[in-house]
């Protein structure tokens, strides 16, 4: 192992890892809990673990961030990857504590549907992440990061079909208040999976 | 021309020009949609071209910014400028398709006063980014700034006005529900207005 | 006095301790508008006078930063915690605000416990940015960051139960509407006050 005076750059890399692997065991586990219909207090604190642990991993990765003099990118490049893709892992756990709260217990087709999208972004986040710490990569990278953005687009497309459809067909207003939050909350996941591409093209950028 | 060592850093105001050009075009399409009360899919798709144009504008701007070593000034106020020009932009052609969404088509007398009212202040944008290159115009670019914070006071006040009225004279729930979020779109152009020439002023007190 | 090239820099920590008053002051009153049911011009006015003495002080303190060039740490943290201070008391006057244009002039037992936590989570915030000027203070300003997190998760909790409670048992969703999202505002404002701590955190680390 030897003696080096640098400090371990590769240590954010794999706090990025860790952070990438619990939003996909959260998208994972949303999507398990829409097909079933079931938020309940079981499902919900499971989805709960998760993201307390993502906290974890974004405090340490933070307090290393701000000991370390040398790093493998901007600074700020870091901080703001860290913090959005712990804004992804927050918002699925707000989406699916809100379905407890608001005792939602049937499924939901368009809410599956944007599960399934979900789950796709994220699982892409983990290569467009990875690909950052190693340039034989970087056609994989920029692959991915289009196909996060472009499934951005398809949960918009989806958001308004959803709100279309929900204002069209609903009479009870309370139902619409409910699932017109819930369907937002699943396409601000999409747009915060895009926000982390975005943090990841403007490396691959800089670095060219 | 000549043979330069400089990056042709006059490229950002060209860009921003853009930018603010854009804002103006959708605003103005917003305005007549808004008193047409005709939210179709012709209008929101040219909604939604000048919202891609800005787009492609803003990528190009970003992808200069981390190319480019010297910058006419601070990198992260370039970086925030183009991002809240853009905001600008995407939350304008967000009300439109909104309206579209929701199927409402008849003129809302307190949507014609807002965009009248986000006409004017996307219109000042201009002067006030356009004054950015050029120290000549700094009296105009700080009258501009004030005039766009006090629109937005203006918009706060109309919301507020426009909410109490919503609330007091409705009784169909749902009418509430969209109305609202549509007033709260208008009013949060007006904020993100502000948000510019909150960067513009930034911008001038450091160079003074 | 005699002459010093050296900026007073300790200016930063006054206007800070500036704005943290100005927080107490506002959940103050916000805790005496909630108890009374009183959300009428007169409280509402003192509520804006008060968030406009704070739009001073920051826009004082971002000139300054803007023309100091030695500063007690990070500029980017300087701005970071002005403006976030600022967001505080900009979110209590905003609830404030909203209950006078929703003319609910009854107590409500949920915002009177939301408002409880609110003052305690900004006296405590008071004690952090106080201790940022004096390593002595570090124990104590480190519990305060503790203390505002704590009330961050009870607020949560608070929000939660108060969600559940109101979609239970309301039958007016013109009711649930305006609740749902007064609510929502004052988690917000201990979602605000966590800002702070972390940026008062940052701080913290790089120093040691």
């Amino acid at each position: 192992m030897g003696f080096s005076l640098l400090p371990k750059t590769t240590d954010f890399f794999v706090l990025f890892n860790k952070q990438a692997e619990l939003a996909v065991r959260a998208a994972t586990l949303f999507a398990r809990q829409t097909r079933d219909g079931r938020f309940d207090a079981e499902t919900v604190n499971q989805m709960r673990d998760i993201e307390h642990q993502a906290d974890e991993v974004a405090h340490d990765l933070m307090d290393r961030l701000n000991k370390t003099f040398i790093t493998p990118f901007d600074r700020e490049d870091i901080h703001n990857l860290a913090c959005a893709l712990d804004d992804v892992i927050d918002m699925i756990y707000t989406i699916s504590n809100r379905m407890r709260v608001y005792r939602i217990d049937t499924p939901d087709d368009t809410l599956v549907e944007f599960a399934t999208i979900i789950e796709k972004s994220v699982k892409t986040l983990v290569t467009a992440v990875e690909g950052l710490k190693d340039p034989k990569m970087l056609q994989a990278t920029k692959d991915a990061c289009i196909e996060v953005n472009r499934l951005e687009n398809v949960g918009d497309t989806m958001r308004d079909a959803s709100l279309a459809r929900l204002f069209e067909n609903a009479t009870d207003p309370i139902h619409i208040v409910k699932w017109k939050e819930i369907y937002a909350f699943a396409e601000e996941v999409l747009d915060l999976c895009e926000d982390v591409v975005h943090i990841v093209e403007s490396i691959l950028v800089k670095q060219a």
